[in-house]
Formats: structure tokens, sequence, C-alpha cells
């Protein structure tokens, strides 16, 4: 077993063995960038000191020992040797990038004696020192295990006394007082500082090892899944300084702009200085090119102007590793006394923004191949880049935090009940709406309102799912503040939000703050259409909207829908004049007052169907018939109810008796769906009506319609056979009237188990399957998506469920169901089209089960149909390596 | 293909093509019973007709016809012949008894002609005609298709005008007159009465066939399940005549008394006289026997005193048949001038009391093997023997029905709140407790009250589950009923019934009647110890119970059961005390507080445990832990939320709060089961103290205990092995402290879609499954049991859903999860114990399912442990044929 490879002799797919930061190293040293030579320590070394109690491999120190001399022989300098002394760094480097979080020790080599020969090869005593110092504290710390905190301690009570602000302002002097003390903390924790810098360096490594186990490590691993026993690599590399004078400087760029992706280099630099200090800000950098420095109006010289030679060794560089690596990169350099050396190089991160020009650029390039771009953009982020986003250098008062429910910033004025959104709205004035939970009866208010807050309810709640439609800021379940709407306030903690004062919620971190934060718009660039045709071109999903007005559908058919997976048809049961005629119907004894009311909602629904079916010329429209149990129409509260008995010239118990002859335990297991419409035929025949007497007149003017008819909450062939035969009877009968001949379907929900248990029954009498992932959910683990938020956050706590499975799709459970529906239905009707409408048809982890699964289409609300596109093509490239 | 069968030709097992009726008259001619003589035409010339337009097969005219000459001879008789006619009678018979379901025609071949042959052959001028006039009647409405009421009405008329009560008054004149308006109304309709016996004969054999069709036979199949494509059979068999004189009579017998199973021939007889009048009650009949003349206190001379002789042979047929067929008979029988003939013999219909003495007697006498015994009985019946039941002679006013939710009939003053029913039983007075439903907070009320009437709620609403386990009457969901608790009085239709008013209800039936009516109730007769005992001695499956007290637990035990299935512990939450300190748990805002709550619950508990265990000495019991939501257990009222307060010392507004904080839109899919003793795992720690120091401290009384921890609402093999770790650590624990081993299981409910469809991985680590099929239920077809009642009686009006999927398991949807999560729960852990404890374990076609699929045990609640050792040993039998 080899346990030590020295620079060039691993290569850039060594990551497991190498580390990231390792494999960097080596690479960059076989295509003879000016790395400064060192060696890698394996992972395996580490893996086998944790499994073999904190002891290390058999001949390791001989290794080690060899690498060392032919680092010496590279540097023409010996590792303790008093004249002309070797300074080597350690560091930490997994097979994951784990920033910050192990250790690193610099200017291992260094003592009483060697320091001397240093001086006198430097000239500069104050450095060294300084050097020695920064070794004592690093040291003391990471491999003695003192407390940062007594070294900072002294080093403060230097400057005081010394009456300076920085560190670099201490003389020689002083720092060599400063190393005394230190020398005394060591001491006086009874341990020694080794002399031997030998023992320096195995104190130094066996520390970086350990390092993979501190808190912090452990917390991150567990975060970004990353597994216990992969353990870390521990480079051992020769020093440069940047800090040897005007000749010598140290610096960071990014091969493009990782901000917004352009194509031009990037990077900040200081003369006369050491890595630390371009990053601590004490300093101002200076810029890296002309360019860059017009951009930013900056006075300082920039490289380009003071070092032109390097500048252009740099740009080569530059060019040489973007080619090599395929990718752009973070890259960190010194120069010491004239000479460049490359200390690291890494993939750059990048905003949303960036990393789509950045792919497609590279497309364009011919640098990645299409499908390459495709995979390097994380659907995730193109969410964000479609909503106006909080600006990352603003500064805010974070309130309180609810869930993520809808991305985007909102800023206006908090309102409590609906009419008041309206009133803002008419003024013109912003406004978030802040309810304890949103019902269908606020949704005028939330049309109107800029955002939406809740106190209660999960990432599914109607809150969250109504919004994500709106494309519409919107955090939930925001359970630490306390709503009190007869006094109109919220109160967090000690703080008091009344009606009127200004706050922003953010939907992408479910951050709710005080007053107007300022916002960044990204807008939809070319690359980023550029990518989605890309994405279209490699994609086998078809990707359709949640759509239930004519508005929505147009947004998503702008970006790029290919028909409607849902239109709920109940949304269109709100509203004015529709609510009215809606609450006769429920209100009535009989079926002649029921279809009496029902007339006056048809013309109203068949408008709304023109509407939808004109913007969808050429492309499917599936229509889901009357969903929700009908008491989601009644008024809840008294005044309401007497508000709506006199308009309908009742008295109000007559109500309050069908309120109560209609509640229900458990609503969502009652009488909605196609039970409504067994059970009152003639809402399902309206319904039907309405539908194809919209098609048959947009047809007359010239536009495609091709309308599926969609029967919900189906859990037996015969409900959905009862339902089929009304819907089959009313679309003859009108193509009939009016003359018209066209294609459609009816189809069913798959949204209840048993639905999917007899699936191949179904699918006998079935055109098509629309997964309703949301309730299929619910009813598969029992969860009421109203009520489930804090179990959930209880279930996340203790690691018993690792995700939120409203968000993405539960493979093993629902995912299953999915999967024996799918199978069935296809036996029984090989044509059968199988979709999904749930919220999970806009997530990229459930788009990749349906693409393995081999659904037709996802179906999402129109802000996600861009992420849907995406998701879709990275789930068939996944899929089909 | 052959159509017509004489006499004889056929037997008993040629059902299919003889029918019912036909195949009994076959195979007694063949054992030489005195049977007229006749023919069968068989279902398969039925359903040709059906399948060829109303038109007969070739060749069958000719069949009938030699077989009508094989009759005339055999009868020494001509049909149609002027001086000896021959008379026939017409009779449908399908595969399946339809009882009056279908048509038939008597004395076919009457006519003007042959009236006069038969007259002078009889000497009966009166009689003759009475025969025609039917005949006229008869063929008028069957054949010709003529209003009945139309020949009805001038009989009625006649009746009138001679001033008679009954038809057998009317002359032989009167008669005559008859029939001369009986042809006028034939013509009057453009029909002809043919005079043609032959065209008679034809007439009627196709009219039989047609009444297979008409609307009653259809809604009987319906009911029924009887296929439509049996088609009937026509039995044309020669007339004899039990009017012919005083030498001449007719009766109905059974071989044994159908109401009580004795061994004793039990029949009734009329001299002179036709086989109607037995049965229309206008006449009283004679006794039988001399035995049964004692007994019935009857004046009437018995067959046995009258014609010994005939006695003696019908004596003789009795114990030929009986033999024969291996089954209580139903038979007619006639005398024609001294001559016996029998006309029918059947299978006895019988009470479920006879049926369980019939079915073991018949094993004793060896006429049948113990198996077929226990075929014989069905389990249904065995419900109705263990509770009083309705006398069904006494005369009932049905004031409104329900669901007939839990067998038994009781009488009480009505009563409507749970107070009133214990302050009613502290008088020792009875009550019916009627509520519009009932929730946890009744069960004092319900323990004390004689039976329940809910005005809402299905079959397996709480007071539905609650009364079945307490075997007390109930009727649920008399939706007609309209209760206001404000002035104590519930309405129907014009009926006012006030608080103090008696009533009776027949949980068997669903009525509810006023007054008291009269009950009869029937013991545990030994027969029905010993069909038990050999029905233990045949079933593979176990039966459990499903017990919450030590009374339930003693009850059941001395029904036979082998274990308990179920414990439901929050049973024992509710009650005095404990619903305090219960409350106080929930009012708790901290760990610590909620514990001390709970230290006072854990001694009650214990003791609930020690009682238990006591009672089921060697026996497994199975305890689940907390199940409902908290919020069940706080009050909602008002009133009471403020009585809370006083007591406990709170604010009204911190109950308040508790009580909304804790509400949930879909309790059924909320915080619930292990997601309670997740987030507090002291309520799971304390529970299996509770249980393990229960278990100790009765083990060292020398009583066997085998506890068995069940985990409800389990979702995910991480939340059962959460509660799992719990239970397992407290019982090695106390198991410790009292220096006590045994062994004990944990295992889990199976009762959502998504432990079905992962129980491969909880299976690794749980010792049983208990299938919890009420819950499952609703999950799988996403109904909500408690407002389900409204859409299963559309659905089964409508013909969507055949049965309920809460009494009878749904095998397609429902049984399909639990098939899979046996399969996959025993592929990880073959020696995983499984059993059902939903409502269906007390079910005998889920039973059945339960065997087939090879769980290994039932529960039910204590009354229904018969039934399912009967259920299970028929299921057993049925599926090892």
């Amino acid at each position: 077993m080899k346990y030590v490879y020295f620079f060039g002799e691993g290569d850039k797919n060594m990551k497991t063995v190498l580390g990231g930061k390792g494999a960097g190293l080596h690479e960059m040293t076989r295509i003879d960038i000016p790395v400064p030579p060192g060696f890698t320590i394996t992972t395996e070394a580490c893996v086998y000191y944790f499994t073999h109690d904190n002891t290390s491999p058999e001949g390791l120190k001989e290794e080690v020992k060899r690498a060392l001399n032919r680092l010496e022989k590279h540097m023409h300098k010996k590792f303790g040797d008093i004249d002309n002394p070797l300074l080597v760094s350690v560091r930490s480097g997994a097979r994951a990038s784990m920033p910050g979080m192990m250790d690193t020790i610099l200017n291992l080599g260094l003592n009483r004696n060697t320091m001397d020969g240093l001086i006198k090869n430097t000239g500069d005593k104050r450095f060294v020192y300084d050097c020695y110092r920064r070794l004592l504290h690093m040291y003391g710390n990471v491999v003695l295990e003192i407390p940062h905190e007594e070294f900072e301690e002294i080093l403060t009570e230097l400057r005081q006394k010394e009456g300076v602000n920085l560190d670099s302002e201490l003389s020689s002097e002083s720092l060599g007082e400063l190393v005394k003390k230190y020398e005394e903390i060591i001491k006086k924790h009874g341990k020694t500082f080794p002399d031997d810098p030998v023992e320096q360096l195995w104190g130094a490594i066996e520390a970086v090892f350990r390092s993979w186990n501190n808190d912090r490590a452990k917390e991150y691993r567990r975060l970004n899944n990353i597994p216990e026993d992969w353990g870390t690599a521990c480079n051992v590399q020769a020093m440069v300084f940047g800090n040897m004078g005007e000749d010598s400087m140290t610096g960071v760029a990014f091969t493009r702009n990782p901000a917004t992706g352009e194509n031009l280099f990037y990077g900040e630099w200081l003369p006369n200085a050491q890595g630390e200090d371009v990053v601590a800000g004490i300093r101002t950098p200076h810029p890296l090119s002309v360019v860059e420095k017009e951009r930013s109006n900056s006075s300082l010289p920039s490289l380009e102007e003071l070092f032109p030679d390097t500048y252009r060794e740099l740009c080569a560089i530059r060019e040489k590793l973007e080619r090599h690596f395929r990718d752009v990169q973070d890259i960190e350099f010194t120069m010491e006394k004239g000479k460049l050396f490359i200390l690291q190089t890494r993939t750059g991160k990048r905003t949303p923004l960036a990393a789509v020009k950045i792919a497609v650029d590279m497309a364009d390039e011919k640098l990645i191949a299409n499908e390459e771009a495709i995979m390097r953009v994380d659907p995730k982020d193109i969410d964000l880049l479609l909503h106006p986003m909080i600006d990352p250098n603003a500064k805010v008062e974070v309130v309180a935090r609810g869930l993520p429910a809808s991305p985007g910033a909102a800023t206006g004025r908090v309102v409590f009940f609906s009419e008041d959104a309206v009133r803002m709205k008419e003024k013109d004035e912003e406004c978030i709406l802040v309810r304890i939970e949103t019902s269908p009866e606020d949704i005028k208010g939330m049309a109107s309102a800029d955002g939406i807050l809740t106190q209660r309810g999960g990432m599914t709640s109607h809150a969250a799912v109504v919004t994500r439609g709106m494309g519409k800021p919107c955090v939930v379940g925001c359970e630490s503040i306390n709503i009190d709407y007869k006094n109109k306030l919220f109160k967090k903690g000690g703080t008091t939000i009344k009606e009127g004062d200004e706050i922003t919620i953010d939907g992408a971190t479910g951050r709710v703050m005080l007053g107007n934060v300022p916002k960044i718009k990204a807008s939809l660039s070319g690359e980023f259409g550029r990518l989605l045709s890309l994405a279209d071109r490699v994609r086998r999903l078809g990707v359709r909207t949640n759509a239930d007005t004519p508005h929505d559908a147009k947004t998503a058919r702008d970006f790029g829908c290919e028909g409607i997976g849902l239109c709920r048809t109940e949304h269109m049961f709100f509203g004015g004049e529709r609510i009215k005629a809606v609450r006769e119907m429920i209100i009535a004894d009989t079926r002649e007052e029921r279809e009496r009311a029902l007339a006056k909602i048809l013309p109203m629904q068949r408008e709304d169907f023109k509407g939808i079916f004109r913007v969808m010329d050429g492309l499917p429209v599936i229509i889901r018939t009357l969903d929700p149990p009908l008491h989601e129409f009644l008024p809840k509260e008294q005044a309401a109810i007497s508000e709506l008995a006199k308009k309908m010239n009742v008295k109000p118990a007559v109500i309050e008796e069908k309120v109560r002859a209609l509640s229900e335990t458990n609503p969502m297991l009652g009488h909605r769906g196609c039970r409504l419409g067994i059970t009152y035929p003639e809402i399902t025949a309206m319904q039907a009506r309405a539908i194809f007497e919209a098609a048959c007149e947009v047809t007359k003017e010239g536009i495609k319609v091709i309308p599926e008819v969609m029967i919900p909450v189906v859990s037996s062939a015969e409900e959905f056979e009862n339902q089929r035969d009304i819907v089959e009877k009313i679309a003859k009968e009108i193509m009939k009237e009016q003359g018209i001949e066209m294609e459609y379907m009816v189809g069913t929900m798959i949204e209840l188990p048993r639905a999917a248990l007899i699936a191949d029954e179904i699918a006998k009498i079935a055109d098509f399957f629309s997964y309703g992932t949301n309730d299929l959910t619910q009813t598969t683990f029992g969860f009421s998506r109203d009520d489930v938020a804090k179990i959930l956050d209880s279930y996340k706590k203790k690691g018993i469920l690792s995700y939120d499975p409203f968000q993405t799709l539960d493979e093993k459970g629902v995912g299953e169901l999915i999967k024996m529906g799918l199978k069935k239905g296809r036996k029984t009707n090989p044509k059968l089209e199988v979709g999904i409408c749930g919220e999970h048809g806009g997530d990229p982890k459930s788009i990749d089960f349906c693409e393995r699964t081999g659904l037709d289409y996802v179906s999402c609300s129109p802000y996600r149909v861009p992420v849907a596109r995406l998701a879709a093509a990275r789930a068939k490239i996944r899929n089909s390596r």
C-alpha cells in the first residue's frame, strides 16, 4: 500500500485517495503549472489512523521521510537546516470540499535556530518573527489543543499596549515579546512546542487527521450527507511567501466572473502580502486587469499594469486550467520575489445566474458537450432566477422564520384580512397578507397582496400551493409569531407588528424582516432561454402546468409548458357573483333548485374555459371536475352567515343548518371529488357542458382545442364509470348540437391508494391517469397536509424522516404505488397517458423518479415550468448514462 | 341437446339444468316417493329462448309432446280429453330458490268441453268451475298480461252481490257467472283464451320463461347476487286435488321443528282443501301429530288421529327424505281420495337456534359429518343468538330506521345526556341514550345505558364500535330523526319523543319502536357449545379478542377467545381521576410537568393491566400504546372548559389555547399513534412501565403473562424503531429491577398503506404485525368512517359499492395491501406473527379472506368471538376442499 504521493504522481481523478485539494495540486503539477512542490498523505492513511487507535500504518514514517528528502532536493533547502531552512505547510483536504471545517498549519520547520537562517536569507526579521508567532499560535491550538482565545487575548493586549490597530503594524520587537509569551502559555498548559521540525511535522499531520472528527466537521458532514468513513488526506507543501517585499504579492481569482458568469478573468491581489490578508478585508485589494479596474472605479493599480509579465503568465494559466478542467476554476496564487506560484485550484462556486451563463457559454465554446452544460445547472437555482431576490449585501433585521413556501422577496404593509388586501391593491399600495392560515375564501386577498405570511401550515398548505401557482412570495408555518386578528397585530417575542407596518418576506429562505429590504431582480437572460432549449432537445418527459386561469396559463406557456396538466375548476367558483350562485346551489334542497343555480354558473364557467383554451391553442388541457367538499364554499363565521342569509333571503338558521349538515370530521376523506359528482350528477353535467360548449365555440374561432376531462378522488372503476358516462353523454350531445367533431379524453386522478391497487380495472375504461401525489402522499402516510408541519418538524429533528414527503416524492411508499398503478394500468390499456400533477411535478428529485418510472409528463405550477424542463432533461441524461 | 326430462330421469345434483324444485321432484321420483308424475323443461331451453328472440329451440315441441304422451299414459287420462281430461300445472323453478318471484299456472287443460268431463268424474260442479275461473284469472294475468286487479275487482263485486266473505262460499252458479265475466275481460283486451289445451300449455311455458325477467325477479336476483344468465326451468306436472271431498286433504310439514330444531315432525294440514288454503290463514289448520296437538292446545283432530295410515306413510316419507337429503326438509303434500302425494321437497328454512341444534343433532346421528354440521350454520346467526331479540310475533310501531350497529334489542326511557344515563342506572331504571353522535366523553353514559341510538355515524362510528365491544344494542346513523338537545326531545316526521318516553331499539335490524316491545332471550344452549367445539377442532386461524377491561376480557374468554389481539389503552384514560391527570399532562408545557402528570396515571394504568393479565392467564395480550390525538381528551364546550380551568387552577384561556393549538383539520391523519409517542417519548415510557410492572407483579402471583406491545399508526421503520427502543429499554430495566424474566414481543399495527408497502423493512425489527383494517380501509379508500355514512348510502343505491367496506373487507384494494404486507413481512422475518384486529376480524367473509391469505389469527369484539370461531372453521373447510 502506497500512502504518500509526491505532487504529480497522482492526478485529478484520484480525489478518493488524495482528497480534492491534493488531486488539484497533483494535476497542476502534471500539466506544468508552477505549483510549490510537496506531497500528499492519502485518506487511506487517515482511515488507518482512526481504525487503529490513532496509530499510523507501518512504513508511513519512512515514506514521508523519503518524500521530504525529495522535497528538500527540489527546493535546494533542508528541513531544519540552520542556514537555509525549508518551511512547509500541512493542510487537510477531503474527497468533498468542506471549506474551513478542518485544520491547517503553516510555517512548520521554524524554531529558534532556523529563524536565524531565515532572517539571514530574507533580511526581514519582522517577517520571520511574524511567521514564528503564527506557527506557535496554530500549533499550540491545533496540535496541543490550547484554546485559541488564550493566544488571541495576549495579541490584543499587545496591540493595545503598542497603540496599533493591525497585527501588521506590530514591530519585530513586539513580536519577539509575543513569541515569548506564547511559549509561556504553552508551558503553563504543561505542553511543549517541539523544536525538532520532524516532530513538529508529525504533530501537525496527526492533528490534521484528527480534525476530520472535530464537531464542526461532523455537523457539516451530517448536513451535506458526507460519509463518516471517508477520512481526509493531508498535503505537505513547501512554503512560498508573497510578503517578501515589493516584488512579492498574493491573490485569488476566478477564471470567469462568478456573479454574472461573464467570460472575464476576475480576481484580487495585494502586493507584499500573505494569502489571508486578501480575504481578511483589512487592506483594499487591487484589481487584476485594466478592464476590471475601470468597471470598479478602482484607483489602485491593476496587476496587468504593475506586473504585465506576471499578468500574462497568469492569463495563460487561467486559459490552461479552464481548458484542462473544463469548468470555471477558483485559484490561489502567490508571487515570491517575481516568481509566480499557484497554490490551489478548484471548481469555482457561482451564482445561479452565472451558472446558467457559464454552462451555455462553455457549450458554445465547445469546451463541454450540451448534455454536460445541462448537468452543470442545478434546477433549484432556476427557481430563484425567476423571482426577485433579497440583495445579498443588504442588512436585514430578521424577526421570525417560517417555511420557504414560494420563492421571491416582497415588501409591503401588513394587513390581516383579504378585504384590506384588496383595498390596498386598489390604492396601488403594496401589502403583505398575514393570516393564521388561508382558505379558499381568501383567494381574492391573496391575489391582491404582494406576499403572504401564515402562522400555520406546511409546504403544501393552501397558502403554499396557491401562491406557488401565482408565483407570489410566501412564507408559511411561521409558528413563532402570534396573530391577534381582533387588534390587528402580531407579536414575536417582545416585538409587536401592527397593521400598516412595513415588512419584507423572503419566500426563498422563510425569513420575515422589518422594513423595506433592498431586492435584486434577475431577468430571463438570453442564456437562460438557450439552456432550456438545450434541455428540451434532450428530455423525454413532457412538461405541463397546473393553471386555473388564462393569466396563469399564459405565464406557463411563456415559460414553455406543453399543455395544462391540471385546471382546478373550483378556484373559478369563488369571487363575486359566482360564489353567490354556488352557495345557492349548496343551499338548494332539490335537484331542480340545484340545476337552477348551476345554470347561473354555467355561462361563467364556460367563459373561463374559453379563455384558457384560447391561450393553450394546439396544446392539451386537462380540466378536473369539482373537487373540494361543498362546505368549503360556505361562510363559517356568524357575521358572514347572517350576511349571506340576508342576500339569499333565507333565515340564518337555514344556512347554519346546512353548514352543520355538511361539516365533516375529516374533510380530506369526506364528501368530495367524484363523490360529489355521483351524489349530485347535475354538477358534473354542468361542468361537462361548460367545457364542451367552450371547446366548440373556441374551435369555431379557428383555435385547436384538446380537452381532457379528469375525475378526482376515484377509488373504484364504478365511480369513474359513473362520472365518465355523464361526461361522454354531454360531450356527444354538445358536439352534435354544435356540429363539431373533436378528439377528447376522459381520465382520472390516481390520488388514493386503492386507485393504484386496482388501476388495471380503471385503465380499461379510462384514457389517462394523472397521479395526484399530494393526496396520495396524505393517504399513503396517513398525514394530513394541513396538520403535518409540527410532526415533520419533530421527525426531521429526530432523524425519522430526512425530507418532506410533500415536497419530494416518497419513492419507497408513494412511488411503489405509482409504479404499481402504471404497470397495472398499461397492462389493460397500453395507450394510457400517464402524468403527475401533484406538487412533486415541479421537484427535480421527484422528476427524476418520473423519468425512471416511465411516466409521460409532469405538471407543475407555471413558475416551476422552467425548473421542470431542466430537471426532466437532467433526469434523462442521468438515467441513460 | 336434451331439453325435457321426465320426472326420475334427472336427480338432485342436476339443479343447474332442472332448477331446485325440478331436481327435488326428480330425486323423489327416483327414490319412490309418491310424486304426481310430470316432466321438467330445462333452464337451457329457457336460456335459448332468451338468447334467440323468444323462440324455442328446435325439437323442443316434439320433446314436450312425447313427455305429455308419457304423462297421459301414466295417469290414464288424456290432456284435452272430453271424458277423462288430464289437468297439469306449470311451475317455474330456478337453480336458486326465488320464492314467489316467478309465475305458476294451475289447472291447465280445462276448457268448456273438458270441464264437463271433469264434473262427470268428480261430481262436483262447483269445484270444477272454481278451477276454471282460477285458470282464466292466472292465464289472463300471466300469459295474456291483463292486470291482475281487473279480475280481482269483478270477484270482489260478485262477493258483495252474493253477500259472502270468502271465495269458497260462492255458489257454482255465481262461479259460472264469474267465468263469463272473465271471458269478457279477456275479449275486451283484444286477447283470446285458447280453448286448445296444447296452446294453453305453450302459452304457460313461455310465460314462465318470461317471468324470469319480471321486475321483482330481477330485483331479487340483484339483492341475492344471483346471475342474470341462469334462467329458470319449467315443471309440467299432473294436477292432484286435496279438495275432492272428505277423504282428501292438503298440508305442509317440516321434518324437524324449524323454530327450535327439535327432532319432531312438525306440520299443518286441512281436510278437503287446496294447498293455498293452508298458508292463506283463512281456516285454522289441524296439527299433524298427537304430540303437537297437545303442545299447541289445539282442539282440532290431528292427522295421526283422523288418518293414522296416511300419517304413518307420511312419517316413513319424512324419515326417508331426511336420510336421503341429509337435511331438514320442507315438504308439501296432498291426499286425493285417500292417496297421498308429495308435491315438493326442499331444504327447510330454520331459525338460528334451530340451525345450531339441527346441525349438532344430525352430526350426533351420523347423518352428516362434523365438518358438514359446521357448514350448516351461518355465523351471522350466531351473533343474533347471543343477544335478546324482538319477539317475531310482537306487534311493533316502527318510528324510524337506522343502521343495525350492534345486535340485540333494548327498551328504556329516552335520555339525551350521559349524566342522565348514569343517574338512571343508579336508580336501576332502564334507559336508551339518544345522541347526535357519541364521543369518548360519553363512555360512562354508554356503559350505563341499556341501548344507544345515534342520529349520525356509520357501522364503524364511535358508538357502533364501542357498543359492539360492550355487547350492547345500538342503532346508528338514524338520519331521519332530529335531535333537539335544548328541549330534550327528538322528532321524526310528526312524532315527538321526549325525554322519559319509552322506546325500544333493535340493533339487529336498525328499527326504533315506541313503547316496550316483547323480547325473547336465547341462551347458549348445550348444542351451541358443542358446535363451537367442533369448529375449534377444525379451524387453523386463532381467535383473539379486542378488549380494554378485565370485564370484557372475561366475557371474551368465556366465549372462547385465545388471547387479546387489541387492548386499547386510551379507553383507560377516561373516567374520574384519570381524565384529570391526562388533562394535566396535555396542558403541561414542559417535559417535567408532563412526567409529573404521567406519574399519576402510571399506577392506575398498571392496575388495569394487572386485571387483564390475571383474566388472560396463559394467553397472549397485545397492548397498544396511546393512539388518539390528544385533543380528544380535552373538553370542547365552553362550560366544560371553564369547569376544567377551575379544577386545574388555570385561566380558561389557557385551556382554550391548548384546545385551539391541538385542533386539527383532519384528526384521522393527524398527531396520533406513534407520532404522539415520538414527540412525547415519556408517554410511551410510562405505558411500557405500567405494562411491564404489571406483568412482573402478576407473574409473582403465579400467573403466566405473555405481553405483546403494539405501536400504532406506523408508516416507516424509523418510527417503529424509535418506539420499540423505548419499550425494550424500559422492559429490560423493569425485569432486572423485579428479577423476573419473561418472553415478550414488540410489534406494530399495519394500518397505513405505506406500512404495508414497506413491510419488509419493518418486519426486520418487529415481532408481529396486526392489521388495523379500520384505518387501513379509511386511508386506502380515502373514506373517513365518521363521515362516510351518506356516501356509502348513495353508493349502494347507485350500485357503485355493493357492500360496506368497513364491515366486510375490501379484498381487491385493502386485501391487496394485506397480502403484500404479509409477503414482504414474512420474507425478512419468517417468524413474524400476523393477525388482524379491525372490525373485520369478526366478519365471516373477511375471516375467510384471512384464512386464504394465511394470517395467524383474527381478533374481534368479545361478543363476536363465537362467530369468529365458527367462521374460521368454515373458512378452513371451504378453502381446503
